[in-house]
């Protein structure tokens, strides 16, 4: 299985993408999309819808999952959030894959063991658990670890499945 | 001039499509979308996406025109209204219009003439304004007026464009 992760905002969305061998997993590919800052709000949405769905049509991911944005106090920045969050959510499923959704601290949990865990802790272990990798920018480590912590909760669904 | 009017929401996004010549208005069709609420959010933004790009192939407006959304007190309605915009913006724009935002006080003004005005005064000012239009379902009549008040923003910056 070949799982998309993306990490949401309006000025940097991360993403990335590991294959699935069972408990094994191996990096592909990450990044940092940055949609122009200068431009009007809907350019900076086609911006970024159109380079999620160039990732998807590169590397044709299985499945794709999306960090559940943190709700700010300010509610202009949490209303920009949304905005991002709902292009995010929109380009992988337009392209028809599953879209899962896990809250940061589900994430920290999954990847560090805490989840009030650091970033650069996440950084760390992104990198201890995808050899090869070098955790690239933040905003891409990030979305690996979302892509980790579905692989894990994925799997650990498909074997509950197999069970019962 | 045709000019696509949408006020944007998660459980109902309303449209209308009105035709500008000079001062003249004419009423050319609205609706109200319905994203299906017991799906998944990334199928709800998929569906709204889909039937606001039908609307415009459909229609084949000029120019878009979006309400500004409102910002709720409660942070997680603030987003999930978020989410709902960055769909309503970038669908007539990754179909290549122009989208303007308005205030939802700046509409009223340029409707009803009054920045508080009640949501039926606008309304009976969307009937009155476009003879034949029976005003539709509420979220209809908003996105109606949002259609009117960019066709006399535009209509004005056409003319002191041609002043200046």
């Amino acid at each position: 299985m070949r799982v998309l992760g993306l990490d949401p905002g309006l000025r940097h969305t991360g993403w990335g993408i590991i294959d699935v061998f069972g408990n094994r997993l191996v990096h592909v590919a990450d990044g940092v999309i940055h949609p122009a800052a200068d431009q009007p709000l809907a350019a900076r949405l086609v911006s970024l819808f159109r380079q999620i769905t160039a990732v998807v049509e590169s590397f044709r991911p299985d499945e794709a999952a999306v960090e559940e944005t943190f709700v700010n106090r300010n509610p202009s920045s949490t209303l920009r959030l949304g905005v991002a969050r709902g292009v995010v959510l929109l380009a992988p499923a337009e392209c028809g894959l599953p879209v899962a959704e896990y809250s940061a601290n589900f994430i920290k949990k999954a990847v560090v063991g805490a989840g009030h865990a650091e970033k650069s802790q996440v950084q760390l272990m992104v990198r201890r658990l995808l050899p090869g990798c070098d955790g690239g920018e933040p905003d891409a480590a990030d979305a690996l670890a979302v892509a980790i912590c579905h692989a894990h909760h994925a799997t650990a669904q498909r074997l509950l499945g197999a069970q019962g």
